[in-house]
């Protein structure tokens, strides 16, 4: 299969995602529904910028022929912010609580992301590229710091410990594939195929936002049952 | 009147409106002041986005000489929200009680707003605008259900259905206008010509923006006095 | 020094000092915690914009030959807001008791730096210049009109008169600097170097963004201590 095909098999597992989440959401509590609505927001946005990319309106060429998604970065960086809220709502029922952390949460991951579409657009095998991508990773130890540190000390202290450390495993160990497919990838060292890195990207994607969404909704469905 | 004339129009038309808003507002209550703050903000956005036109600085050409104005649609992608979320505010006083329900509005309507600049964007007669176009009238029809089915639901409860279902007939019928407007006009099929699309568009923003959001004011003060 | 040698030192500087404030904050309460994380994102969004400048891919080059760097307006756009956030907090507890006044604000704001984009953008000397530059201006005499009386009157009710008005009487000198720095600069009247802008404006947000926001910081930890 070619990178324009995984980009449309994003593009239908992305709305069929976010059609089935809308329907398995929970609506009794304004905390079951808001954390409900997050979570199947994030596949259509997804979903609109597959569907950019598919039609080749979400890329330019750089660097004498690469071909740069950065589409990729804008869905990452208002679909990551989501999914941390959401992740935040399973530790707390109230962010308000600790708005100084989930802001912090969130401007660490925005940060990341930016920081991570620079490095994508320098050239290859610039300085500039490798300075972008340690300041991406920086951020995200931030990120990882905030998430098993003091997110996970609220959890606890509300009694959502077990729900909360199992979705943060997940979360981290997904998330982590993201710079190593960056990496090897057309917006890192070029060793891997454009239809490759595609493919890769393509499977995280509907794992971390469908996959991840549908339990994380189910879990909350069960909570407030 | 040529093009550029209705660009000025607008311009000048929006900055007398806001005033008009900011004099005509009432602040007694912070929900009475949040309200009138938003319906004041919108048309200065505007008027500082017809600024940005009139001055030949918010479009591009493309197509082989076709003048893209993508300044209507930063307009709108920022302007519509806020003018929704007035509406929410006449449907219930306190957001909080259907936070999710506000987010999921929020979001079908960016995602009008921006699928239909792609749909703006794309070459005229190419199946890509068809495409977006349709994505972006399905977000339109999930606007129209959360106004009419839940939020609607929300304004009786809350003893506010008169004012409430007033408004969102009006609205409902203003911004059915925009997708006409847009089907002939020169994002469109280019049936009409750029100065009475320009007419059109600033005839409907002023009275969408300006006159529905006196209107909303004057309903506000009605109710706080 | 070189305009670069100055960006460099930007650069550094808000790293340094973003660590600074996260060092110095308290995190006893919600409000305290919130406050100090304001202040310490601050400084870490212009890092990453003075490292854009610094490694030259934050500006575009116009007017035939004159270097814009987009990247400052960028940064102020979102750090103004939060910049004005913490003075709205040193006022009052809880925005929201006057959530409008604190939504036209930071709306007056965006408004003052992306008309000022503009204005930047503009060719020197053209007459879109100096209408642009007359918005932005306008803008920021509404900033200075919230801040000197809606806002002091909360904080004198609320009993942080003292703290609020030194707050606000250091900012409004320090941002004044800014449109006359632009005005004789390389985005106004091209009369100081690009080297000259650049020093300027690295002390000048070295002092906005890490000075203040130390002061504020130890303001905020004495007031919860
Ligand atoms: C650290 C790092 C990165 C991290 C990306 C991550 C963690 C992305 C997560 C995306 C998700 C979860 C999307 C949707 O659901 C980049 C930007 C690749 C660039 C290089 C360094
Ligand atoms: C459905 C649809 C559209 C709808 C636009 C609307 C509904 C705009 C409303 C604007 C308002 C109300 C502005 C200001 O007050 C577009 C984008 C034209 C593109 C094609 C499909
Ligand atoms: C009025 C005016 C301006 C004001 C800028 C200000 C007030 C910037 C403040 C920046 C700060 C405080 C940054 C960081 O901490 C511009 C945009 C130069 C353009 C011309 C008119």
């Amino acid at each position: 299969m070619t990178e324009n095909a995984w980009l449309w098999v994003g593009f239908v597992g992305m709305a069929i995602g976010s059609v089935l989440i809308l329907a398995q959401m929970g609506r009794k509590t304004p905390g079951e529904e808001a954390h409900g609505v997050i979570h199947a927001i994030v596949p259509m946005i997804a979903a609109g910028l597959y569907l950019l990319m598919a039609l080749n309106q979400g890329s330019v060429t750089i660097d004498h022929g690469r071909e740069f998604l950065y589409a990729r970065y804008i869905d990452w960086s208002i679909t990551t912010p989501l999914l941390l809220t959401g992740l935040a709502l399973t530790a707390m029922d109230d962010l308000r609580k600790r708005l100084g952390l989930v802001l912090g949460l969130i401007g660490a991951d925005v940060y990341m992301i930016l920081t991570g579409l620079e490095a994508g657009y320098s050239p290859t095998s610039s300085a500039d590229k490798w300075i972008w991508f340690l300041m991406s990773c920086g951020a995200f130890l931030a990120v990882y710091w905030v998430i098993w540190w003091p997110l996970r000390a609220e959890a606890r202290k509300a009694g959502n410990a077990t729900t909360y450390t199992r979705n943060a495993a997940i979360l981290s160990v997904l998330w982590l594939l993201y710079p190593v497919v960056f990496l090897f990838g057309t917006d890192g060292l070029l060793i891997i195929s454009p239809a490759l890195s595609a493919v890769c990207f393509t499977v995280l994607d509907l794992v971390s936002k469908v996959g991840y969404g549908m339990l994380s909704t189910a879990e909350t469905n069960a909570k407030f049952s």
